[in-house]
């Protein structure tokens, strides 16, 4: 599924506290919104359970599917924090204390607060590289084209600046989103007719209903400025003969 | 996968505006928080584009996988919406004109506004059974152990109530959750222990910050009542040793 062409990615979320609908997961878009910008389009995510074969066999049908990879979650100090193993694992690489990653617990924590569980953020594939922790010390890691980060939102979205120089995406994805006081079925037949005319660019038509009114968005999607342009025009010439009222462009 | 110990389920969030990050999936936590009220437990989420070969193989892998499986989204009038033709494929029945949900539609809508794209609403698996929406009309529909719903979370919420009684689960999944004013790792050992001691009971660990103030939730999830008091017991006790303080339990 790797082409020259199209740079992308899958995310794979583990945690039982996400199945369990306890936590609703906010990483997937922290993460596609930054690939976006980085000119990767994520393509799949699989919210899994804390079971290592399950992370393991995820893991490796991703790397060999996606230009990149990124896991979420279970790399903290508790038992069942079991990522970190299981990556090593797919990857057939020794699991153990990481030089670099224990010394920087080790400046970071206090000596008499270095405690075995925080030891145990230091344990990782041993050859992995680390992903550097601005909020809270312990580091994250790649090995190859797999990104493992931390499954807290505000510590996962602090680690992503460290890493965009590790990305090399195509071109950026532009999007343009125009919002319209309607009803989807009232401009499907149009919407279409103009998806036709321009088969490379991606419509997504999305219903909204927003301070007590009903409304659609339509979001336009390409790498290219000017397809995106001879889209919306088509779409504006329905929507003006129909007479449709536009909330907003954005 | 399926066994007769556990009822499980499976859910495909299909929809290109989650995996660009415009859109926060919810409807994972709707469902699940459902399917656990009903004794079910999900196992997997994928999330994955509005692409016909995609959808049909995710449903084909998971309809054999799971005792149930959601799809969301997919299902409205506008070109993008190739859910119900992608879920005829993968069950080879024919698409076309669902008799009984054109004449749900066509009670719903005066006739001069039964236009074309209301029309397509009721195009679906011809021999799908129907799963009823008070909110929109537009039914959603299922075949065999694969329920569609719309991705409007408001919507799809709306249609639950009226699955309830063809969902055969197992015991309901109880959950009882400490928060502790503490942090990870001075309790990872402890719980290590406790949830050596309690192998079938799942214990998951979640650090939070609210109101500024770090602390994490165990949360103690089983089938059992007895189980999940046992678990707790172990818990305050080391909780009560380490003179941690607990915020509350819910």
């Amino acid at each position: 599924m790797k082409n020259k062409k199209e740079i992308n990615a899958g995310i794979i979320i583990i945690g039982n506290e996400v199945l369990s609908g306890r936590t609703k997961d906010i990483n997937t878009s922290t993460l596609s919104l930054w690939l976006n910008s980085l000119g990767v389009q994520v393509k799949e995510v699989r919210i899994i359970p804390d079971i290592e074969k399950d992370i393991i066999e995820t893991i490796n049908t991703f790397k060999n599917k996606f230009s990149y990879v990124f896991t979420t979650g279970g790399i903290g100090p508790t038992h069942d924090d079991i990522t970190a193993e299981s990556v090593s694992k797919a990857f057939n690489i020794e699991y153990g204390y990481h030089k670099e990653a224990l010394s920087i617990l080790e400046k970071y924590y206090n000596p008499s607060e270095f405690s075995e569980g925080r030891k145990k953020m230091a344990m990782m594939p041993m050859t992995a590289k680390l992903i550097l922790n601005p909020t809270s010390g312990a580091p994250g890691f790649y090995v190859e084209n797999v990104f493992s980060l931390p499954g807290v939102p505000s510590i996962l979205k602090s680690m992503l600046g460290g890493l965009d120089h590790l990305i090399t995406g195509g071109a950026p994805i532009l999007s343009h989103t125009i919002n319209l006081r309607t009803v989807e079925s009232e401009i499907a037949k149009s919407l279409t007719q103009v998806q036709n005319n321009n088969q490379d660019v991606e419509i997504g038509s999305y219903p909204f209903f927003r301070a007590g009114k009903l409304g659609v968005s339509i979001v336009v999607r390409s790498s290219d400025k000017a397809k995106i342009d001879t889209c919306n025009n088509e779409i504006l010439k329905f929507v003006a003969e129909q007479k449709i009222q536009i909330v907003n462009e954005v």
